[in-house]
Formats: C-alpha cells, sequence, structure tokens
C-alpha cells in the first residue's frame, strides 16, 4: 500500500487530533512533517513519535519536500492565505473550517483551487462524516423519508468548557460564524439547496461579559432556501450537560433525528436521580469517529483520484451566511442573500 | 360532596370528551344539560347517559334554571358571543380555545369576564394541565433550570388524519390560529413574557389543496419576547407517526424536554424493524389525562371559589400573535407587536 | 345508569386506593359501606366523602343489605374466610392477591366461588389491566411475535419504602408469595401454561435483619412451564430509583418490552448529571391507571353478567408456585410442581 | 515507535477482522505473516495487503522468524494445542474464545502458559473492552452501584444469520459453550467471584433441526457464585431484529443496564411504523470497537511488558462452566460446581 505523505500545519487540541488520527489511524497516510509556532508542540510530535521534520514557520514548512498533502488546523484568518501558498506548491490541502473569515479571503481560496484541478482540496465539515449522520444522509437518498422541508439544528457547546472559549470570544466571529457554521452546512447539505432569507435573535443569558466583543451566549435563527425549505437553529455555550449537537429532518413521508441525547456510552445509570444516561463531554468525544473518517475520505480522495464531497464553494457560502446571520442578529431585521 | 351542575355546548369530537368527563370521571360534577345544532348528538346522551335536559338551540339552553356553570365547545366564531351570553344569565365558563377568531371578539369577551368577577372563567389550553407540562412547569418554579430564555415547539398533527382536516381548513384560520395556538400559549406560560416580534415561514409540501385557502401544511416561526428571551416553533398536519407535541425549554443551568417520542404506551417491540415505539395516534389520545384535569379544575374553582391561572386575556394575546404570526408568514416580513 | 352497590373492607393504602376509585373514578359504581379494624378510617370515609354506612366488623359489615358486591382488601390470611362468608351472603367479589396464605385456603375459596356460578369472582391481578401489559398480550394474541417461549420478570420495589415494608416483613409470607406473586401471574398469562419446575436464590445483600424472618431483600428463579418454555424472575426490595416493574416476553418472531424505565413522567432533564429521566415513586404511582381498570372491569362484569379473565383458580396456582418458589429458595434445590 | 511483529492463524470472518486490525489500525503492530488452511485467504492478505509470509500449514508457520507474538483464530479444537507450541517458540500469543473444548485442553494450556512467565498470554474476551462495558466495571470499581448482587446477561444472535450457524451448530458445543460462555465471563469479571451451582432450562423453539445436534435455539440459566451473588442468562439465536447482547449488574446502592436496545447508529426514525431505532446487524458490527482495543491491550502488553487482565484461569473456569451448564440442560438437573 501506497502512503500518502502528509504535513500538518497548527497542533493545538483539534491539530494534535488531526496529527495523531494520520500518524496512527489512517493507514494510508504518513505525517512527515508537521508545523507550528510553538516549538514544544513541534518538539513533542517528532521526539515522541518520530515525525522527520518539524517547524515553526509555515514558509519553511512548504518547502519540504517530502510532503504531497498538507493539512491546515491554524488559526482561521490564515486558513486562505495557507491554502494558496500550499496549492501554488503542488499540494493537496484539507483546511479546517471556517474556509475564511470573509468572503473576500474565500474567494480567493476559490481561485486557488481552480488553479488546481489536479490537487484534491476538502473542507473539514466532519459532521458529514459522523456515521449517524452518513446514514441519515443515505435514507434520504434513497427516499425513506420523501422530500425534506424543514431541517432542525441544535449545537450547544458545554458549559464546562467556557472558561476555554471565553478568552478565544473576542476573535472567535460570534456564535454564527463559529459554531453555527457546523449547522448551516448539515442544512445545505440535507435540504440541497440556498439560503436566501434569514433572520435571527438571541442573548447573552449566562455570560454578560460577551456582550463585550458582541457576541452572545445563545442565538438562534430562522432560514429560508432557494427551494421553499426552511431551518431552523439554536446554537449556544451553556449546556450543562455536555456537547450536544442535535439534527432533525423532516420530510414529506417520515422524519429522522440524529442524538437526542448526545450519550457518552451505552451505560444507563438507575440510581437516586432516576434513569441516568452520561453524555460527551467536549466536541472532541462526541466527533471522534467524525474526524477520523474525514480524513481518511481526504487521504483516500488523493489516493484514488477521486474529488471530496465537500467543497471550496461549500466554505465560501456558509462564510457568506454566517456574516448574513449575524448581521440579522445585531439589526434584528431580515437578511436577504441573493 | 356538592356537585357542579354543568352544560355543555357543542357535541363533536371533542365536545363528547369533555361531556363524557363531566359525565363520568369528574366526581363533583353533574351533567345536566346538553346542546347541539345536531338533534342526534343531543338525543344520544340523553338516551344513553340520562342526561336530563338537551337542547338545538342555545338560548333555550341557557334558560335551562338547573345549571350553574357551562362549558363552550361550540365553532369558534361563536365562543365568545356565547362566552358573553352566559356570564350574563350568572353562569360559570370554560371556553375551547380559540378565544375568539379575531381580537376585537376576544376584547368583547374580556368585558363580559371583567363585568362578572364572582364568575370563574377558564380557557382551554389543556397542554398546561398534562403531567409532564405540570411538573416542567414546576421544575422551572423551583429553579432547577435556573432562567428559562428559549422555548423550542413541535406540534405536528398525524397524516393520517389530514382526510378529516381538509374539508375543515378553509373555515381553521390557518395553521398558526387553529395549531400552534396551543405552542403561543406553552411559550408564553414558560418564559412568563409577551410576544414583541415574529418572522414565520412555511409550505405546502405535500397538500397543495392548502393553498387554495391560503394555508400552508407545515410553517415555522421565530418569536422575540420582551423579556429578551426566544421561541421557535414549528407546526405541520402529516407526522407519519401520530400526534407529535413536543416542547424544550433551555435555561441557564439545565434545559427540559417534554415527550421526545409521543409513545403510545410503555412497550418497546424489537422485531425486523429494529426496536419500535408505537405512537399516541391523535390529540384526544395524546391528551386524555389533560382534558380530565383541565376540567376537574374548573369545577374545582367553582367549589373552592378559585381563579383558574389561565385568563381569558391569555386568549387574547394568543389571537393577537397568531393573527401577527399568519401576518408573518403571508408577507414575508417580521410583524412587531406592541 | 344503574350503578353497582358494593361494600368494601380493608382502608389500609391500597384500600383506600380502591375505595376513592370506587367512589369518584368508577361511574357505574356506588360505595356504600366501608369496613376496617380502626375506627378512624372508617369515620374518614363516612365524614369525607359521605359513604352511608360504616363497620368495625366484618360480620357486622356483611349483613349491610344494600350492597351486591365487596371489595376485600384485608390482610392476607383474611381473606379467603371473607369470600367464603361473602359468596355465601349473595354477593359479588373483588379480592385483592394473595388468593390465600397457603392452598388449603384457596381450595376453599374455589369451593365458595364453584358454589355460587351466578357471582362475579375476581382477583387483584392488576398488571393484566395496565394498559401497556393489556397492548402486550394483545400484540401476541394477535401472532405479532410469533409464538412466546420466555418471559422475564423484574419487580423492584423501591428502597425508599423498605422502612414501611421491614416491619411488615415477618407476616408478608416473604419475597416470592409477597412480591413475585405478581410476575408468576404475568408469565402464567403470557405463556399461556403452568409452572412445572421451579429453582431460585438471593440473599440479604442490604438488609441483613430479613434473615430473622427467613427472607431475603432479593431474590431470583427460573421456572419451567408445561408446554415448554421458561421464565425467569428477578425480584428485589432496594431499588434507588423507583418502582421498577419491567417484563420481556420473547417470541418466535419478535419481543416484546415494557417498562425499561419506569418513567414517572414524559419529561427528559438535561443537566450536569446527564439527561434523565425520573421514575415512579412507588406501586401505588405505577399502577394507578390499572388499578382503576381492574375495578371498572370488576363492576363491567356485574352489570354485563360477563366472567374476569382472572379466575379463582388462577389465585390457587400462584400460591402453589410461590409456596414452591420459597421452597427451592431455602432448600437450594429444584422443585417440582405436578 | 517499535511495532510489535505479528502472525495470525485462521483467516475466517473474524480472523480477518483481527488481521484487518493488526495491520490498519494498531499502530504499533506490524502484520508479517498470515496461516490458513485454505491457500485462497493466504493468498489475499499477501496479495492486496502485503502481508509478508503466508502458510498453509501452521507448523510451517511456527517456524517464521521473523515474528514475536501470533494471535490464533483457528477452529476452538485447535486453540489449546496451538497456544502450547507458539509458546514454547517463544512467541507472545492471543488466543480467541474458547481456550479448550474441554478442560482437560484448557488444563494443558495452563501448563504452556505457567511455563512461560515472559510471554503474554491473552484470551479473546473482547466485550469487557467495549467502552461500555470498561466503562461499566469502572463505576462498580468506585463504588457507584455500592456492592453488585446480580447480574443478568442476554446474547441474541440475530435470526437473519441462522442460516450460517446451522452448518456449523454440530461442532459448536451447543449454546453455552458457543455464545453464552461470553457472558459467563462478564458474569465472573462483574461479581468477582466464581460459579458454585448451575440450572438451565431451554429449547428448540423455532429451529427443530438443532435438536439433533442436542442443541437448543434458546436456552435460560442460573448461577450462583460463591460470594452468594447470582446470575441470570438468556441467550438465543433467534432475535428478529439484530445482535442484541444486553447487561445488568444491580448493586446495593444503584444498577447498570448496558445497550438495553443494540442500537446502529444515533438515527432515530419517526414513521409510519411510530418510532424506530434500527439494530446493528451482526456481531462483527456491535463488536468492532472492542475487537480493535482487545487487540490494541494485548500488543500493548507485550509493548510495555504488562500482564493483560484476561488470564488463561479465565478460560478454564469458563469452559468449566460452559460444560456444567450444558449438562444442567441437557440432565434437567442443578449441578454444582467446586
Amino acid at each position: 500500500m501506497k502512503k500518502v505523505k502528509v504535513g500538518i500545519v497548527g497542533l493545538g487540541r483539534l491539530g494534535m487530533r488531526h496529527a495523531s488520527n494520520l500518524m496512527f489511524r489512517i493507514p494510508n497516510a504518513e505525517l512527515v512533517a508537521a508545523c507550528s509556532v510553538k516549538q514544544d508542540e513541534v518538539d513533542y510530535v517528532r521526539e515522541s513519535w518520530g515525525v522527520a521534520a518539524g517547524y515553526t514557520d509555515f514558509d519553511e514548512f512548504l518547502k519540504n519536500e517530502d510532503m504531497e498533502a498538507v493539512v491546515i488546523v491554524s488559526p482561521s484568518g490564515q486558513h486562505c492565505e495557507q491554502i494558496g501558498k500550499a496549492m501554488a506548491r503542488g499540494l493537496h490541502v484539507f483546511s479546517e473550517k471556517p474556509l475564511g473569515v470573509d468572503v473576500a479571503q474565500c474567494r480567493q481560496a476559490e481561485r486557488a483551487v481552480e488553479a488546481h484541478p489536479e490537487l484534491v482540496f476538502q473542507l473539514g465539515f466532519m459532521r458529514r462524516f459522523d456515521p449517524s449522520y452518513a446514514a441519515a444522509k443515505q435514507m434520504i437518498r434513497e427516499g425513506r423519508i420523501g422530500k425534506p422541508f424543514l431541517v432542525k439544528c441544535t449545537s450547544l457547546d458545554p458549559d464546562s468548557r467556557i472558561d476555554s472559549f471565553l478568552p478565544f470570544a473576542p476573535t472567535s466571529g460570534g456564535i454564527f460564524r463559529d459554531l453555527t457554521v457546523h449547522d448551516i452546512d448539515l442544512a445545505r447539505w440535507l435540504l440541497e439547496s440556498d439560503v436566501t432569507r434569514i433572520t435571527a435573535a438571541g442573548g447573552c443569558y449566562k455570560y454578560d461579559e460577551l456582550a463585550k466583543c458582541d457576541d452572545v451566549d445563545n442565538a438562534v435563527a430562522l432560514m429560508e432556501f432557494k427551494n421553499g425549505t426552511v431551518a431552523l437553529f439554536d446554537s449556544g455555550r451553556i449546556a450543562p450537560h455536555g456537547s450536544h449537537v442535535e439534527t432533525e429532518i423532516q420530510g414529506t413521508e417520515g422524519m429522522l433525528r440524529i442524538a437526542v441525547v448526545p450519550e457518552k456510552n451505552r451505560v444507563l445509570i438507575y440510581d437516586q436521580t432516576g434513569a441516568v444516561q452520561q453524555c460527551a463531554e467536549d466536541f472532541l468525544e462526541r466527533w471522534a469517529e467524525a474526524f477520523q473518517l474525514e480524513m481518511q475520505e481526504f487521504i483516500d480522495c488523493i489516493s484514488e483520484g477521486r474529488r471530496p464531497e465537500v467543497t471550496v464553494y461549500d466554505g465560501t457560502k456558509c462564510t457568506e451566511i454566517t456574516y448574513a446571520a449575524t448581521e440579522a442578529l445585531h439589526t434584528h431585521k431580515t437578511v436577504e442573500l441573493d
């Protein structure tokens, strides 16, 4: 089996998850280089895992001639520039979401991707790869629920992680761009159409300090789609029970609900509280399998010369929509997209 | 035990449910008179149950001197007039929802109620009396979930009942006034505030014929409340599995979900399909206990000289809101309430 | 509607439940007399509910000429004698389980019932009347799960009620006769056959004091039936979460499970513990509907001249089996029944 | 990272699962040799995966000097002999269950393991490695449910796989040795004690042909343990819904239930049937993660010089117990173990 040689940039929590998947769980991938602005993170993967090459500078990293593909897990503001540089170097690219922090950046990334039709580009909307979401999509394709007309998306980050979020809040872009973006990708994917009209609302119900950076701790949105379908969203940062992502798809002949309870495992505890199901603690636990499967798909696309289903245009669209949703939230006015 | 002597007007499906509860399941009530425009319905309760007096004319019915209270289950357009006449006769009144078909009618009913502070008036928002909704409200009162900030309401009528709905559709007032009205009462009750802004969308996804009467088979709405909280609604008429009413309340310290699956009973079936939970067939099955408990409360309020929690003003507010929601749906514009 | 005039003997917790059902929730019944050795209990129902006649002596009670039927909720040891006396007086009889505290008593009751084929006799195996159990039995009758071959029965009393049980333990007859007896009735009913062989085990895992009266706090049994089918039982008194009665029926084409979680209501709580379903606190809460429905059936059988499905022979059989099971538990030997 | 070089014998369904885990999902393992009596199976892994060496003869296979460890997935009757030969060659051994087909064989394997304290030996009771079972055991260790006193084990193979089982039935050893053995290991592990007394029953309820090889399609057992605790078992081959393995542990302060529904994924389908949860199709789907984790543990034990928790003695004990259970089933008599 020929292995795809991959370099990674960004070794934070999510970066390390991708790195370890590439290192240990993707048989046809080989992690040959790693880049982070933090020397100790680079040292760790070199010394503990034996990754051949380490860098603290992205441009130096790109000069590594061993790499065939790059996985970008750097801060959001750097994604598009790095996509452009990597593809110019002839490298396949996997980039974490969001594609870019504004639409202009996204257009730049689109041009880079279009200039290299021979290269694979995949965006990190991992939820599509979760086996339950994949099964739901497959059932829809098979007509199991008739024509889908309503998607309801809930994304609740655990309150237990709020301390690690608050310092990051000012640069997060706000709840729609940072959190709801995943749901927007799901809704577009499941309804097979694009958003035309957005209304939003929300508030700082628990963490007033978020108001300082024009953000909220919970928000809702109603979006209408070109094909007449609709979606409802609620996103929050204060779930007491864990990392709760739930999606419902109503169709003309049936409906599907994914993850009513974000079960940590299959153990039901009967105690003085009642019958208790423990929940997934954070997104890394909830999406462990999805992160692995999306990376496997990226590597397989390279090996087999296939195109990933998630395109650069999905990234641009989601960025547009999250900007519009944020405007709707701030202005209390319905925003139309063309 | 002194029994409250009650008369009922309207002996359709829901009327018969109320009548049989008064007859057989409310120990301190006595059904002494019944009125319906259909003679055979009147004959049935007189002959089968031994109800003392039967009428086909409301004004004749009101002359019955035996009655202390009236239960109004007539067509919606007659509620307010009948409320006025009955209270003028010195009778306690229970009226089915909606209070009236327009706000002017509701104001008229308000005046009738205000003119008779000695009489009990209760409006038929029975969901509040369902033991699960009552338990949820109680937990909220006790601070179990902190401060509620988001309510999500789903009301899906079963597709199996569409044939009985379609003929009634033209006079139903549309999905928000006919179906979502219950959810709006719940949201106001749970969030303890009033609606200020409404956006809505929807469509005829399965039954195009509803378009002819300016109605839809599914609709969603986003509503903002005076106290900064929000609610999401989705209502539909095509649920394949049964009568599905589900409500979620998110609070700053926890969340409650009522009836994720509208279970018919406690039997789980394992067969070739998988693990199957059968669902409640219609609203009469789902709310059997609630219908009984709300009527018990009405009778107890009379016996004990108490006031029901559900007031005439709740009826007016819900009518205002459903009108505004219907406008939002038709105009595709956000509607503000003052 | 002609009402059946009923007297009740025994006004403890369960007696009061039956009495209040007869008084308030069975439209075609009228509670005309009550008997208890405790004068204050008799006074209560006379004064609060207006029951016409009260007695502290059973023989005096039986002389009441107004009664057509008697409901026996006295201590187990008195059931059979009271059944005999009541039927001799020409009264229909509903008796709580167990039929008798030994088989000889049960035979005596059988003779009384046989001597009065014109009278209705019903034994208080209320679980059969619970809507979920009734639905399961109906599905079996319709062939939904093929031929049933295994029944698994769990009956766990809540630990929170142990203080009220312990004083009663010495006269309870032991866990099989007091608690498992309900499951044995269910297994016979669902498997449509009779027990031929019993093995049992158990222990005082939490409450050593039960050993003093030759009882255990938890026990299990394996029973084989004449038609080759089998049943497993586990019964206990220390459930931390509530009153847990669960039954599984495996058939050749499917299986049914009743009450995996003994849900208190339809509210799911998401909090720091996880997703929590509160449970029924005790048997009166769990079986509220079943107690009412079994009494309704008794009264309807009288009114309509029908025979109840639960017979006196079911009572004898269950008593035989619980004796044999208790012997198996104490001797650690398999006990055969003929 | 130093990789442990492993050879595998047996390339049937389960053998291929272990082989692919070693090949692709255990980072610190390297599959260097494979052995099967079927040449085409050997060819497949050599050609498709590039496994260096292939054999159709076990003794030739053992001569491969590259191997440090052997994974035995051959027919049950060969396990013990192969364990002996492999350990004599100085190889670490992972053997599938059952350890041996009779107790004499198991003792032989014990001697082989005892003769090589420097080598790792692990038996394939993979269920212990399933994250839910591991979590349950951890909760028990932490005292979460007090002292466990009752374990209830259900193992139901899917009816959809009966055609592949029937030809294998005559050599399977019967339902207790082939299927219930996993539950017996779980019960011993969870109750931390050994079986002293067994009663069993069962029958051919759907597949009469199993009677020809003295087997049944469903069986139950009651087992008592040295420390006074008890366990109930039901095992079957005709589950309509999928591969159903469920375990309950009752403790003095709480109870745990694992996999009430053997969920295929997190999708709940609402359709005309009701609310439907699809189930795991077979044991390979249900235990995918457990098979990987047990093999990871074997490799890690070798790398780190640790001992696996599952010992050769667990294998002997389980074999003894399944023999006794089979005897109890056939003789209808309680069997005592010393």
